[in-house]
């Protein structure tokens, strides 16, 4: 028997293109989210060049446009002087995305004065996400309440940052935030096993009992996000690897499989994916796109099957109860039984 | 003519004493209060073994008063684990010091979970200290918002650090903060003319650009205060040189001097190391206690003539106009051209 649930969105992807369409591009990105039971992405800015421009970002979405096979929408990177171009296209842009801290690409900002021009001008109403560890994280949680607006942290990894952003709510603050599956499935036990190039990804993989903060604190867990960000195995075992693992296909066959083992409820799933991504990135319902699972379906992960480009996947060879039978685009089976069924450019924006 | 000051408070040194003595101690640092027309010091805590218990905070205490020349006041230093037993004790604290950054010593707390107990728990009205530059400057400005509570900034040094001060004072958050001479007279510049042992300090000494908008955000700026941390030549100049500089004898001279050239106004000194050091302390009224200083009087910086053991200054040959002449302690003159007059022991606790 097959469990509907509904639009499914992954609000943290990369997809790589442009310039780096060897490991993703639109087309295979989004072939992986389907293939993973996921309806809408958004993808982040940080390609080759950077989408940090009104012209980055129209030459993005159209490329987007051609190829995606699901819904998406596109962050626009908030860089040193672009706060006011960027506040002015916000309503095309998924989001705003402030790299604060450490990560792939040229996008971080270091020097908070260059924050500021940023959390002033952005929309107030608007997504702003900040990738931002530790005490950085706290900073920019302080700028936000500062300028009385949100902020979605992404990827929280860390226990002092799940305690923090527990007291933060508690205390009124608009902050939201994701986790990601590899912070909830992985630590750092498992970076021996494999391979220090391919466990490299931002935030790290941190210690057994932060991953368990996080289990205990999924309460105030808003959203699971992959931060699917594909780079070819060549890369990650060569002596420069860079961080990032691929997602998309993965994450909600291991939710789905917590689910089976107790660890969390459909529903849990259900708000961390569908209601609390729509209410925070101010996505439109879709009553006509949906998911279909089989939750007695037990399977291997392994790379060979996938739709992603980078060949690879952290959990291979893992054993999961639940798996993507059948997604549903606007009516639409796009989906179906490992057989991709959406045409390039069958996907919507999410803003236009 | 001579003006007259009211009582200064150094909210910010090293004394050293116990476990370095061969640096400094409470006499010869009271000693260096005294010659730079400071009459109440606050001690951090970060000696050998470091203060952070009952025992610890009582010992010092009673070496204290044994042997100081000028009022004193002791900080507790927050640790893992001690923020319950720091609390106790409170009343006979000069305030709670919160190492979150790099610094000399041992008492640096890295993990956010371990500064939530001292915020909760030291008492709300009591000064709490913070080493945090930065990033981790903004945590603790957002951990001390979440708890309702004040909050002083140790030793600002960077424009986004003033820059964010502001920001908060502005959102009504209780934040105070104090700036160095080192900051305000120093940049990365003299590093080399410093010679890189001796330029040694944290916060460092920072670009041209961060020491004029301190001086251009002197309006935020609370206390002005020297964190006098001697060390010796010897091991300034060693292969591994220790943080820090003397402050206490030239802070008041150099002020005076930059008060000479119109840079601020006397008021603007008096604020720094009266009015407001007293309010954000909660330190008594001592209207028998005052500094007489020559405005006219022009002088050379001379490590030789100064009363810390240290036996360096990174001033040394500055030409200052502005002397401290005479310093009055209740009513009894302790410090006259050059001659300690006060007794050791003479100085008294600012808690009891």
């Amino acid at each position: 028997m097959l469990t509907r649930l509904p639009a499914l969105v992954d609000v943290h992807v990369h997809l790589r293109e442009p310039g780096a369409t060897h490991k993703e591009d639109w087309a295979s990105g989004t072939a992986a989210a389907l293939a993973g039971g996921i309806t809408t992405v958004l993808a982040m800015p940080n390609t080759l060049p950077t989408i940090n421009s009104v012209e980055t970002l129209a030459a993005g979405l159209k490329q987007a446009a051609g190829k995606a096979h699901c819904d998406y929408g596109q962050y626009i990177g908030g860089a040193v002087g672009n706060a006011a171009t960027a506040a002015a296209v916000a309503p095309l842009a998924a989001g705003l995305k402030l790299y604060l801290d450490q990560t792939y690409g040229d996008l971080k900002l270091d020097d908070m004065l260059d924050w500021l021009p940023h959390f002033a001008a952005w929309p107030q109403d608007w997504p702003l996400c900040v990738h931002a560890e530790s005490k950085t994280m706290a900073a920019a949680i302080l700028l936000a309440a500062l300028h009385d607006r949100p902020v979605h942290i992404c990827h929280v990894s860390l226990a002092e940052e799940i305690a923090l952003i527990r007291a933060a709510k508690q205390a009124g603050l608009k902050v939201t935030c994701e986790v990601c599956p590899q912070h909830l499935f992985l630590c750092e036990d498992d970076i021996l096993a494999l391979g220090a190039g391919r466990a490299e990804v931002r935030p790290r993989l941190a210690s057994k009992a932060d991953r368990e903060a996080l289990w205990a604190n999924l309460d105030v867990v808003d959203c699971f996000a992959t931060d699917h960000a594909p780079h070819t195995l060549q890369e990650k075992d060569s002596a420069t690897p860079p961080p990032g693992y691929p997602g998309l296909e993965t994450m909600l066959p291991l939710l789905l499989n917590a689910a089976s083992e107790g660890r969390l409820t459909l529903d849990d799933i259900t708000a961390r994916l569908h209601s609390n991504p729509r209410r925070i990135f101010r996505l439109p319902e879709q009553p006509e796109t949906y998911v279909e699972v089989d939750l007695d379906s037990r399977y291997e992960i392994r790379a060979a099957e996938q739709h992603t480009r980078c060949g690879w996947t952290p959990f291979e060879g893992w054993q999961v109860n639940g798996r993507v039978v059948r997604v549903t685009l606007r009516g639409q089976t796009a989906y179906e039984e490992g057989r991709l069924l959406a045409a390039p450019g069958s996907g919507r924006p999410i803003r236009h």
